[in-house]
């Protein structure tokens, strides 16, 4: 914990001669099977599901967006955004250990055209047609749980959906549940608030710039919300990464979940090994094993 | 979620003539369950075992330590805060969705007199002569997970542990299992890593002032550490709150396991019926449910 050095045999028997003795398989930690993964274990995702936040500072918070589980609210955060409905928006909520949420305010101004004011409430859907990865490790909130597409879920069997671990964005929305049409959104920042899970749309995750967003004040007002306009963090534009320049916008790349890199991953994170561990754990929870993010170089 | 408006329909109802119908009782969040718990759900925590870190801007981060668990750590922690270790340490590590460590710098110092250079590795201890107040639903770390006096804890049925939720305190080491003496500690600000459980002695868990912690900027050097002096945030002392004048030590208490509303919390953690909720989860993750701790007035 004070130094976590690695010392990677690998880079030590380097300098031996070729009569030195085999040296020992180095056992690598979680990031650095994500750090050394080939080429073939990162598949890159549509610009078109990549939305790019600009805060007035110039700090830039890097989503990818799930039109797989959220077709609806996705289509709707894409038209926002192409609308510049968060151009000028604020970071308007902190809340210690739940979420930070984003809104144009006020709050309830008419909304662009082309955009579903009453999208279904996509907080599930059928698991056929989704490839499960599963993760043969109990859950406290799903039957199972695993990997499909991509991103973390939770199935029942019948019914599959995201879970709300650190950094998933989701749609804010009043007590009626079909009042989030995805104008408001907020990212998890603290531990898994999975009781959440299908009681509102989650749409996608923050792949870059949690730290940025992690760090922000909480707010002192009821629920974490600021106290006035002067604590907004100021927002400056959300555009789709496919409606800026390709030399402009970042390439997202999420780790294969059927890549040999990805099994090495889940069992480094079930069974810590590295140097540092004296006791592999025999399992991880779902949010503790996020999938791998990448932003392409 | 973007009103969470609880709509007390017992409040609603006062303004009811005597003739109207039985309001439905009131379903409380967890929260309402705590603030409304009877003062005999609460339990004195001994200024003996409570910690008060006052960082240079005045803001006041309270620890309760767990001797229960790390007896011998809690004692070198007692001390070096006696000796005066920390005052004008700092923090100088913030790692984003990891742990917040502080230290006196630079490292090596040479220990106060008293100190146990070279304490027993306090990760796990006897079962027998802790009560376990079981939490029912399944973990991917623990054979069973629960509460034992007033701690968030996992078990085999014959040695329990701290578990690393949200908030908790932790003593860094080096490489060897035998070099924490307590000198460096951390607290958890993210998803709860608890592969560091039984790899790591926990000593204790901030009781108020996270929000102070996990909003304190990202270090960018590796693993989080600050770059350098400058990013350090200064800490101007750590005291024993025993040592305290009692006007101005804080007067910690803890929701006691046997009491009604703790198992109401853990219901209504469990199965969330207030007014935002369609679907309750029936389970909850073990550090999802904190045990409730407060200030008293």
């Amino acid at each position: 914990m004070r130094l976590h050095t690695v010392l990677t045999s690998l880079a030590a028997t380097l300098l031996l001669g070729a009569a030195a003795p085999l040296p020992m398989p180095a056992i690598l930690s979680p990031q650095q099977i994500v750090d050394t993964a080939p080429p073939g274990a990162w598949q890159p995702v549509s610009p078109e599901d990549v939305l790019v936040m600009e805060l007035a500072t110039g700090q830039r918070i890097v989503i990818q967006l799930a039109p797989d589980f959220a077709p609806v609210h996705v289509a709707n955060i894409r038209a926002l955004a192409r609308a510049h409905w968060w151009d000028g928006a604020g970071i308007v909520r902190v809340q210690d250990n739940y979420v930070v949420q984003w809104a144009r305010m006020p709050e309830g101004q008419a909304l662009p055209k082309g955009i579903d004011q009453h999208p279904p409430a996509e907080y599930d859907r059928p698991s056929a047609g989704l490839a499960l990865r599963p993760l043969f490790y109990p859950d406290p909130y799903a039957r199972q749980v695993g990997y499909a597409n991509g991103w973390p879920v939770g199935s029942d069997g019948t019914r599959s959906w995201l879970t709300h671990c650190y950094g998933m964005v989701g749609v804010g929305r009043d007590m009626p549940p079909d009042t989030g049409t995805g104008e408001e959104l907020y990212a998890v920042n603290g531990q898994a608030p999975r009781q959440l899970d299908r009681n509102i749309a989650l749409v996608g995750r923050v792949v870059d710039g949690m730290p940025v967003l992690g760090a922000l004040p909480r707010g002192t007002a009821a629920l974490g919300f600021y106290a006035g306009p002067k604590q907004w963090v100021p927002i400056r534009t959300v555009q789709v990464a496919a409606d800026m320049t390709p030399a402009s916008r970042p390439n997202v790349e999420t780790m294969q979940a059927t890549s040999p890199a990805f099994a090495k991953y889940l069992d480094a994170r079930a069974n810590r090994r590295d140097p540092f561990f004296i006791r592999p754990a025999s399992g991880v929870d779902l949010c503790n094993a996020p999938v791998p993010t990448r932003l392409a170089p």
